[in-house]
């Protein structure tokens, strides 16, 4: 992991840029002497993870007390996309406003990227816990489908946060059953581009016993901001 | 209003016993110097207002720094009920443990209760806010289809936390759409008494700008603790 740039923001929060081989990161840590637990913040692949709302949300997060860190997985993002890849993201963005059936063209292209990402966060999760005043445990928050996956593949994530979770791939819907650890489903009642019906069934699907759904008014990137500081306190249950 | 005992707890809160004529009430109020605003903790009819349970969410809700009331309302809790009154309840614990319908049952036993609750909680409500070290705007949690009726027709009420609203009398049902204030719904999934779908389209109707539904697993009594600091926090946003 190399360390490209830092700084000190008025919070006192540390943001530290890195790259680990093609995998473009970021990182936030609190002015803190103790090692502090780790929150992995993953957005879903229509953002870059520089978008203003994720950072602000990020560093909230550090300065509550957390390391945060985000990168932007393969296909995610800054990073590149083949030209199948662009065509299939427009097509999806078209049917979706259209109110059309969607489920052939997520399928196709959300579900090779979840199978991309996983492996990334893995990794960078093993040289995150490499640095020093980082320890376990470690929380998720956000792309429903690549937290679903990678709890079920790596046991040092011991909570997550998942966001609008109406559509996700065929496979991460089968493993949500699987799920166990303790979880906060986080829905837009009028989410247009996740159905309600779907994200309250995948809510009811989990397998975790402690799960806890907060559903708010507005459209997909309405989420009030208290929601932030509820994610920072479900955080504070499960990763002291 | 005649305050009948009182006690300082351990954390500092000062528990009050009243009654306002025929109503007996407790007021809980944390050790402060500046008036705090006051949350209005109604219990469904089900239960004294001394159930240990209720009793500790009101002490925590004070202890965090708010002035907190409960009172039995006519036909609730240790308030004499009529023969009539007995049957109706029996016949609906009867009927929602068997799975039958109940919808009338539960109209000709509770819709009346609401109506009597209503203005012995505004009566109560005076009566505090003439107490020093109380002042408004003013918080409700708990019993549902009161908080709905309440809401409308008293304007000091400012945010309601509602818990477990599958059933409602059918006047609260249609009062809902008219309410404008902020919201914090509770449900249980699996709630005994209060089919989810019922609930969730109840949320659905509340006019609120500003609503959030919470839905955790489990049964009616089931809810976790920490949403009684959710709750605090809630009034925190809206009271303050």
């Amino acid at each position: 992991m190399q360390i490209t740039s830092e700084r000190r923001l008025d919070d006192g929060v540390l943001e530290r840029e890195f790259t680990l081989g093609r995998i473009p990161g970021t990182l936030w840590t609190p002015a803190s002497a103790a090692p502090v637990p780790l929150v992995l913040m993953a957005h879903n692949n229509g953002l870059p993870k520089g978008d203003a709302r994720l950072m602000a949300r990020a560093r909230h997060c550090a300065a509550y007390g957390y390391a945060v860190a985000t990168i932007d997985a393969a296909g995610c993002g800054d990073r590149p996309r083949s030209a199948a890849e662009e065509r299939a993201r427009a097509d999806l963005r078209r049917a979706m406003r259209a109110d059309q059936p969607a489920d052939e063209i997520f399928e196709s292209f959300v579900a090779p990227l979840v199978e991309r990402a996983v492996p990334e966060w893995r990794a960078t999760l093993d040289a995150l816990l490499s640095l020093p005043k980082i320890g376990g445990p470690v929380g998720y928050s956000g792309w429903t489908a690549v937290g679903i996956r990678l709890a079920l593949v790596e046991p040092r994530i011991a909570a997550a946060g998942f966001f609008a979770g109406g559509y996700v791939p065929r496979a991460q819907r089968a493993e949500a059953r699987r799920l166990t650890i303790p979880l906060l489903f986080l829905v837009q009642w009028d989410d247009e581009g996740n159905p309600r019906q779907r994200a309250l069934d995948l809510f009811d699907a989990f397998g975790s016993k402690e799960k806890t759904l907060h559903a708010n008014m507005g459209g997909h990137t309405g989420t009030p901001w208290f929601e932030v500081d509820d994610g920072n306190h479900f955080f504070g249950r499960h990763l002291r």
